[in-house]
């Protein structure tokens, strides 16, 4: 791995398809100055380039050959990834899918989780005192699998994933139940969430549902009542059409804003072995959403 | 080209084998810090990669699609750089080597010589009122060729190559010949050096004899006299025994310290489209290279 000369700064990027409007960068980078670090953080988006997700390992490589000390990764690379690393944390293993690469000073490429971390971080601030004994969860695509693995690591007693593909659904269950012991995880069809949720503490919402391309409530408002907690994984905007018909019938809601910041977080330390300021971050990722983020 | 959401931030690197000790990083990233630039030079290393030269067109591709900005290029790759590139400027093409490589915002990758202008730079500033009517050059290789063209550039009257490889020399006059109108270069050996320097106004030195680890004069001081100016081309140490040698003597030097900035402040302008200061890289070169710089 070249070694540069230079102390105290760091060079990192994203790679994945569409990434133009990432606020990680400004994130990042801001950080980094407000800590006294020379931080840039590039886009590597494979629309751009013109080239497919598998060009994802050949990406890593050369990020690695030119100097940079580590990547953040998205869709649609993160499972791909996993081929071209020299190791993997314990979540990313457990996840199947890694969204942080660090090289060491060998120049290993080590893969990480802060999907998984900066979800579990926002919600135990969050929702400090939410009960969590029976957990409802929509979506078990690539957000939902990290999720899921989060909120069974905060200990969940028990959590039903519900997708409209069944297969989807009941292949998380299965892997969440091989991690976190029999009988944790379950899986459900979107008919199955009215009673699911009448019996439930809280359900985390991991569609896109309620995104500006997709408007809407993912379920009916009808099925919220004030003592079911709601967090919410879609962060633009920071307040969905969920999360609004939470907060009016009281519910005690968690916003996707705190997942976005907390997992840029939690790759900051990985990226620099430096301490970033979460409140600090949390603020500036307010003032970029445009948006005041309700916590 | 992946465009950065970031401003005023340029992310640059040098090419080459054996560039451990390269003063570039240092150069341009105080400078860029002085004019409220976040700038990275990273070191990209051919030896430490285990790769062969031939690597550099991978390289190139490699740091366009990673979002750098421009690469400097060293040996031993400056020849082998021209195919992997989708332009050049006219002293790169005249030379047929490329020290400077800037992507536009097509992606395009155009190649500069930096090493011509920085030499031409250096030497207005250093010997402004050096004749030029005979010029002799000693040393026909990458460096030799670069300023060859700057001293022509500059309006040298005629220019003898030297060099014990007749053939390098005979080919460089040769070029020179063609580029710059028949009869403006000729070649010659290094017993002809005696009588050559007898009738000439000045004296280009661009072997690396001087160097640390290639002690010691490149011809005998005796040929000096206090009315032939001399400009070396090597800065490490930038005070070399050629030099010392015709400093006693009372003549008109200029060292290989100008050479080495000017190439950077014109590098630097190429990559940030900022003019920068030249008087305070020259005396940050001075500084990191831990001798006064004599000019």
């Amino acid at each position: 791995m070249p070694v540069s000369p230079s102390q105290d700064s760091y060079l990192v990027g994203l790679i994945g398809a569409g990434i133009g409007p990432s606020l990680s960068p400004a994130l990042h980078e801001a950080e980094a100055g407000r800590q006294g670090l020379r931080c840039l953080y590039r886009l590597i988006d494979i629309d751009v380039l013109g080239v497919g997700p598998e060009a994802v390992g050949d990406l890593v490589r050369a990020a690695r050959d030119l100097g940079f000390d580590g990547l953040n990764i998205t869709h649609p690379c993160k499972q791909l990834v996993l081929g071209h690393l020299d190791g993997l944390s314990p979540q990313a293993e457990a996840l199947g899918a890694v969204n942080t690469v660090v090289f060491d000073e060998n120049g290993r490429a080590i893969g990480h989780n802060t999907d998984v971390t900066g979800f579990a971080a926002s919600f135990a601030r969050g929702l400090p005192d939410a009960p969590m004994e029976r957990v409802v969860q929509l979506g078990a695509g690539g957000a939902g699998a990290a999720v899921a693995h989060a909120t069974l690591t905060l200990g969940a007693g028990h959590l039903t994933v519900v997708d409209a593909l069944t297969d989807r659904a009941t292949d998380l269950a299965a892997s969440l139940s091989r991690h976190f012991g029999a009988g944790r995880a379950s899986a459900a069809g979107p008919d199955a969430l009215p009673g699911l949720l009448a019996g439930a503490d809280g359900i985390v919402h991991a569609t896109p549902t309620g995104m500006a391309a997709h408007p809407g409530l993912p379920f009916p408002a009808g099925l919220l009542r004030p003592d079911l907690w709601v967090a919410e994984v879609v962060y633009r905007p920071l307040e969905t059409e969920l999360l609004r018909a939470a907060r009016a019938l009281g519910c005690a809601t968690l916003d996707g804003g705190g997942m976005a910041v907390f997992q840029a977080v939690d790759a900051f330390r990985l990226f620099t072995g430096r301490e970033p300021d979460s409140a600090r971050m949390l603020a500036h990722f307010a003032e970029l959403a445009g948006a005041p983020a309700h916590r």
